[in-house]
């Protein structure tokens, strides 16, 4: 015998989150039950809250309560740079570094070698006219420095450039992270570090 | 900058759930942005028919869609034996044994040596109305063979037979675990596997 319907239909639906597994679902929906009404409630309501307020911007598809977004809307930030990254939660971490003042564009994943399938569904075409702006001067490629990273980024560098051959194309700087150690770093990005020593 | 309003909400109302930090919750809440409203719609309705139908079964404290819950409104099950649990899945694993045919009694939780408060949260004085009961035979105390779980055996047992001195009370057998190794076995539970052998 299975549990009540609402348990095993809330189990169900905890289930399809990322890493949470039947037993961790379990042990949500009991947490749940055990804690009362009060943690149910602020739950629900705020996955309400998220269907009906959440929008993609228009302008960087970072998913935003409003569109544009605060920083597309901000006008002190620098409206000449773009900063190209893969998903809405890198965007925070570049924003946590407090360097950079400039726009985002939010491309929702990378282009997979095997799967052409899913390029339709990357902000490619938005990204594309949006350097088309006389404002815009530098995009910034900041996917992933891995295989389907550097695929995407050498794609959007040459579509960028038949686009607008006026825009300054960069990406980050390669080099060994703070706190590393010599021996343990790979080749490439040993090479790398080496070349752009400061 | 941190994340829109109705994202920080979702993420601050997640990481409530054990073992779920701010990180997981935010992996929660994006893949549930990029899997789309039909995600967060099921969850919600689950969340909120939890809160609408699940209650606690007045005779065994189980949580149920229905009081009595299925198995105590079950004639067919063996009436007078009441096993008594600290949680409610606890009684799904004696389910799934397939041993078992009476009825449950779910504690919800343990006396906690220092933590005196504690108990007037536990199903206590519901248990003992039950025994009180003609029909009951046994008491099957199957909290955890730990400290807490064993004060409470013995707190419990002490006022079982004060309530009816004619109830029957036992409990689960202490021995060797499938597919253990005699040599790893701890002193207790090897002298009690070897006193009641079979």
């Amino acid at each position: 015998m299975p549990y009540s319907r609402s348990i095993e239909k809330l189990i169900k639906a905890f289930s399809k989150l990322p890493t949470v597994g039947p037993r961790t679902a379990e042990r949500f929906v009991f947490h749940l039950l055990r804690s009362g009404k009060k943690d149910v409630g602020e739950l629900t309501m705020a996955l309400k809250n998220l269907i009906d307020n959440i929008k993609s911007c228009e302008l960087c598809w970072d998913f935003s309560d409003q569109s544009p977004c605060e920083i597309c809307s901000d006008t002190r930030r620098d409206q000449t740079k773009i900063c190209v990254v893969t998903h809405p939660q890198d965007m925070q971490v570049f924003e946590k570094t407090g360097e950079y003042k400039g726009l985002y564009h939010i491309l929702r994943g990378v282009i997979k070698p095997g799967d052409e399938q899913n390029v339709k569904f990357l902000k490619i075409k938005e990204l594309l006219e949006r350097v088309k702006m006389p404002t815009v001067e530098e995009a910034i490629l900041a996917l992933n420095p891995d295989l389907p990273g550097e695929t995407t980024m050498m794609f959007l560098e040459k579509k960028i450039k038949e686009q607008n051959p006026q825009t300054k194309i960069t990406r980050l700087a390669r080099g060994l992270p703070m706190g590393s150690d010599v021996r343990y770093a790979d080749e490439i990005t040993l090479g790398s570090a080496l070349k752009n020593r400061m």
